[in-house]
């Protein structure tokens, strides 16, 4: 199968292009390099050494014997799009060329425009050039578990049947994002929904939880290979946070009361569902929906248990919670959906602390660009507009072990 | 009540200028013209022959003794909206300043991605010139019946209690959009819901029907205060296409097979209804939902109104149906609430067909500049992304009233 990652560059985007090629299919990308600037404006940088696109497409070149096709092209040009379809002639489009952080969104007004446009921009042209060139074509798009919010309800995967007044459907379940980038993975879904509809296209819309990971098996020891991986408070995301926070002796950091339930799930599982998504397409004018984690967790209980295999590993850190700059329930019902990966065969890594263990040892190597960036571990970019450091809820440190 | 109009220059924005002065609120506006660009797009021009925006604000001094402050600004760019919002200091704010076509949005991705971001951009700016600088004014945002799509459910005013699996919530009404213009309007109803959820603004987001009508008693026999009246294919809405259409001899054009039903109100109403909404404002942090029309009417019933007082006035048309250009239900269920508003005292006009021989009368004083654009009433923009006149259906016209 052909396959365009757009956004290839980034956190999922390169392991992606790896592990399709892996499995036998022929992998293509662009990437503008937008994620490696808004990582520099929030003052930090990939705890990985991340090298040049240029170095990295040498580099899978030399261990895979495969030459990806890659486009240096801005995705919100709608020619550049519709110039690499038909270049390419992709089976299927798998949709990362999104901004992807709430506080990056949230830092002002012209971060809210920024990432809302922008991310309707590339969805839009994508789904054109694939009604103009591809109509075939198959669209995988990245979306969030946090499109959903905290409803005081189970939440389905997309749609669900619903009485009302004496009447049924079967509907959209609604949305109630947290962050103007949540809120434009929404629209993007909207939007998809849409263009299946009155196109014919096919597209399953992933509503994935927050991956954790540093690695898949793929990347063997080649430090080229490996993904960029961010801890700075607008791009880093829970548990990659909390695993640089132990590897330099810095508090683990849940915000507020800490228990925020979420659905996580390793790279390597997210890499696993992806492939099963490419690999069992929707019909056409079929819109899909697959909520994607591996298990619901209390971010508390996570943060307990990197602290857990850090201490095996000999690291020390404290849980220490503090101020939430967002606003958000921090204790509420949660229950989604997410049957149909398991359906398709998704085969779950259980065994959290495993990975949490290969994530420290992968790290401690990098200790020093960690700390070097220190102050982009804690928040200042605040819900209510402020931009001021949090600070922490109390000198203790979470003891109780939720494990 | 110092009211802010951003997008005074349109349909709706002129009139409510003047009839929000004629009940005693400071009034001033913003508008950079662009209706007027995009209606001479599609190849047309208002009905009406409007004045330049200048002699428009000297036309209504003159009448009213009133001088409204005006900016010809652009309210895409953040700035320009802060410094109004500085000097003007309003108390409230009504949003205009959105492209309101959907056959403008559907042309082509360039289209599109206008229309979402255009909307999307001065949406934002508003929000945030509230927060930053007047976060005690409130907001009337226009959107439209058309967000909720035709759902086989009973349409609640926004949000509804449901019950799912056993546990209950109130949650947002889901949204079924039919182009990428109406789903611009979602886009801002969600943003404007999280807006008021964290900075604790005060939000009134009108699903308004479909308005009607040339006039507004305020505008006397001045024609320098008349609005726009638009009737080609993606500016003009249905009643006031199938006027425009009647004082020139040209058939009246239901698409389809007709028998869509929506929500409908003269231009009156639409006045009546936003200052009620404006006068009644909502609490802060309150995101609140009316949903805006007088009655819910067939398109073939409102098609066979329009031609029975035609022919009062000497006028005989026919009903011809044209291919529906539209990706939609054209027979589906279709009962939305409208309680809010009647409720805050809202008289409706129930003469339907009296406002349509006023709006007959009017217009037959234009005729010829109906005449002059007579290719712009045929649609060809169509959904599935052709672009290609749409046809009449058959050579008969609908004869069996409904009335």
């Amino acid at each position: 199968m052909r396959v365009f990652i757009a956004g290839m560059d980034g956190y999922l985007g390169w392991p992606l292009a790896q592990y399709l090629t892996a499995r036998g299919h022929e992998v293509a990308g662009a990437d503008i390099g937008f994620r490696r600037e808004w990582v520099a404006e929030m003052g930090s940088w990939s705890a990985t050494p991340i090298s040049s696109m240029k170095e990295r497409l040498q580099a899978f070149k030399r261990r895979s014997g495969t030459e990806l096709r890659f486009w240096d092209g801005d995705l919100r040009e709608y020619e550049v799009v519709e110039n690499i379809f038909r270049e390419f002639q992709p089976d299927a489009i798998v949709h990362f060329a999104e901004c992807p952080s709430a506080p990056y969104s949230m830092i002002d007004v012209h971060h809210a425009v920024f990432v809302q446009t922008n991310n309707i921009t590339t969805t839009f042209n994508l789904l054109f050039a694939m009604r103009n060139v591809r109509p075939q074509a198959k669209l995988v798009k990245l979306g969030t578990m946090g499109e959903y919010g905290t409803p005081n309800l189970d939440i389905p995967e997309g749609f669900f049947e619903v009485d009302f007044r004496g009447r049924h459907d079967r509907i959209p379940f609604p949305r109630q994002a947290g962050s103007w980038y949540h809120w434009s993975k929404v629209h993007g879904s909207n939007n998809i929904m849409f263009a299946c509809n009155i196109w014919g296209l096919g597209a399953t819309d992933i509503m994935q939880g927050v991956v954790f990971g540093t690695r898949i098996d793929e990347m063997g020891d080649d430090e080229q290979l490996l993904s960029r991986l961010d801890f700075d408070q607008a791009f880093g995301t829970a548990v990659n946070r909390f695993c640089c926070q132990a590897v330099i002796g810095h508090p683990l950091t849940p915000f507020g009361k800490g228990h925020q339930r979420r659905g996580f799930l390793p790279l390597r599982d997210s890499m696993q569902c992806i492939t099963l998504t490419l690999e069992n397409p929707p019909q056409a004018g079929e819109y899909r929906v697959f909520n994607q984690f591996e298990e619901v967790y209390d971010v508390t209980e996570l943060a307990l248990k990197v602290q857990k295999v850090a201490s095996n590993l000999g690291l020390d850190v404290e849980v220490r919670n503090l101020e939430n700059p967002r606003k958000e329930r921090e204790e509420h019902y949660y229950k989604p959906d997410h049957q149909h990966l398991f359906d398709l065969g998704y085969q779950p890594t259980h065994d959290v602390e495993a990975e949490m263990k290969i994530m420290l040892s992968d790290l401690l190597e990098y200790r020093e660009r960690i700390e070097a960036k220190r102050a982009a571990l804690i928040p200042d970019v605040r819900w209510d507009g402020r931009r001021e450091k949090v600070k922490f809820l109390s000198t203790e440190s979470v003891s109780t072990g939720l494990d």
